[in-house]
């Protein structure tokens, strides 16, 4: 079983990411629980504005759509800015959009059968929703949303510190992130037993 | 295989229910695929402010809580208000909170296992946040959302039609509820056969 | 100058209200402007599910509609449930849908000239989104909504205490409640000096 | 009185835009009263990922910027993907983000005493739920959002036409549309006679 974790945060390497600190929490329980994972930070790519599979010479996302298809589990990690997930994961996902009219041998779209999840880091307050955008995007994409698929890190009120500076809460954080990789792993599991067919006509 | 169907318009019976149509056709595709199916008028019950299972004498919540936890597949069909769920959605939604502490025999959150969808009907625009909305909530008790479980009708820009009012459309979002059926039903076997086990420590 | 504070806790009277007690120093802040307020506790009213102004006899939100057409300033101070505006203040968001057709004499929706803003608590995460979902659908029923014209309390991250049970950031939320004050005031004393017209035919 | 409209398509020029031919319905009707209007059409530009107003050689953010600080008004126009605001718009928000911590000469963060609103078109369903989530960041960040100073268009349900292909609700969008301009200039004028003072201590 593989897992694709898209860290979506703003700083290009060799930048230290919050994000994916705590993204590392989660891959490290899908490791140990014999996932292959595999991340990549989409802001070092090229992944040109638009909503088709290939925008042309110089765009990096076919390699990710690749890598998306040959993984039965997705983590979009991404910082909270504003109240919203970044625009580096809202590009994944428009770009992830291609995907709904893209169908297997079998006319399933290719996204069914998958299960995705989300982390969250912000400096304040947002995970729940950033949670639902994300998710909400997804299943709408043909992603199945686990239960509790999801943790997330900040401090509040008002603006804080970052995941990276300070240590509060981390114990929770780190903890649901077992969780979401458990749940991640069990559904993708389900769903590899007991796949979903192609939608009636 | 069961199934409860939450209608949440602010209507009270027995005036007809723009909500309840289009998620009747959801219905009735689970029936075909064998699911017993329930739908409850949530307006029609005293379902008290508040995030406890039970909110003293008067409450008709432990009763839907009870059908909540006999059903495998869950439908929150809602109408759009000011571009949100309604508060009777949003009502059900609070009552729920208290399930995330709720845990069966083997200590699983009492939402796992199980699956949900959204049915949204509106006279103007504002499906895609409240199927979001209502999903990310799902997903934070326990529920797992599989791929494409939902569907919506409203016609655009600015307020329009009901449901009832116009058959506009009405092809689409049927065979999308179809849609949604089918995979409520497959992942809901799916985690029958291969269930989720109790969040690790 | 008035101000209405309408306050969307679950919790009837006479328990305690985390979110009123929020409210209180944005009241407080009013008054010292010379602004006279009134705050209504919703869940202690019987405020009928329906987009009518007047939804029959028992129907207490009529005599809360009247006080929204008394005061230049609206102040919707609610808790945050499972990520969402609670229950009561969707309620009393769908009852203000009737306002957007409702016309003074010029012509004019009668929210024109009218400024709001939000006061959000919470025992987890949410404010951002909340004060959001609130300012949108107060602006689509028409009033204006001033530049930093809200205030929120959580700690987290996970569920954690509530307002009234722990002063971490108080000072924050306390001092950010008073410039919400500061500039409901200077809005509502601008559009009272200058008003809008009617939309244009 | 000056306004600057930042289109936030993710088609670089000289592609027809959607959400420019529905914006520009709107600047219309500002120059007719009398605003000097500017259209920034943000894909065109190198807008660096990062939440400072400048993020090195080669950003074209700085210039942007000294822009909104010339302009009364702004608008953001964007697209709905996946139901939210564009990539384009989320980093046009994330780089005004900076403006949280810039003042002027007498305290007041930059945003105070300007205006916004938003433009929205798509080929589905999300236009209320972009519109809140731009109107709430641009509050977040000092923008005052006068009522009804917004304008969308799509049809619905399902993925549809574009605005550019079909003339159904034009006439509602563009009233709409010009009814958001007349706000927009009237609250721009009551705050420049009764200007917003810096946040008390």
């Amino acid at each position: 079983m593989r897992a694709l974790v898209i860290n979506c945060t703003l700083k290009p390497s060799p930048a230290p990411s919050n994000t994916e600190a705590l993204a590392d929490v989660v891959s490290a329980e899908l490791r140990r629980r014999g996932v292959e994972v595999e991340t990549v930070r989409a802001v070092d790519l090229d992944i040109r504005p638009g909503v088709k599979t290939d925008m042309g010479p110089g765009d990096d996302w076919p390699a990710v759509h690749d890598k998306l298809l040959r993984s039965e589990i997705l983590v979009i990690a991404t910082p909270t800015w504003v109240g919203h997930p970044s625009s580096v994961a809202q590009r994944v996902i428009e770009r992830m959009d291609a995907m709904i009219s893209e169908t297997d041998d079998d006319g399933r779209p290719v996204a069914y059968n998958r299960v995705a999840g989300v982390v969250n880091t912000g400096n304040e307050d947002g995970a729940h929703h950033v949670i639902s955008e994300v998710s909400g995007a997804l299943v709408d994409i043909g992603y199945t949303i686990p239960g509790q698929a999801w943790t997330y890190w900040h401090l509040g009120p008002g603006a804080g510190p970052d995941y990276l500076d300070d240590q509060t809460g981390h114990d929770w954080s780190d903890k649901t992130g077992r969780a979401m990789a458990a749940n991640l792993v069990a559904v993708a599991e389900a769903l590899a037993a007991h796949p979903m067919s192609a939608p009636p006509e």
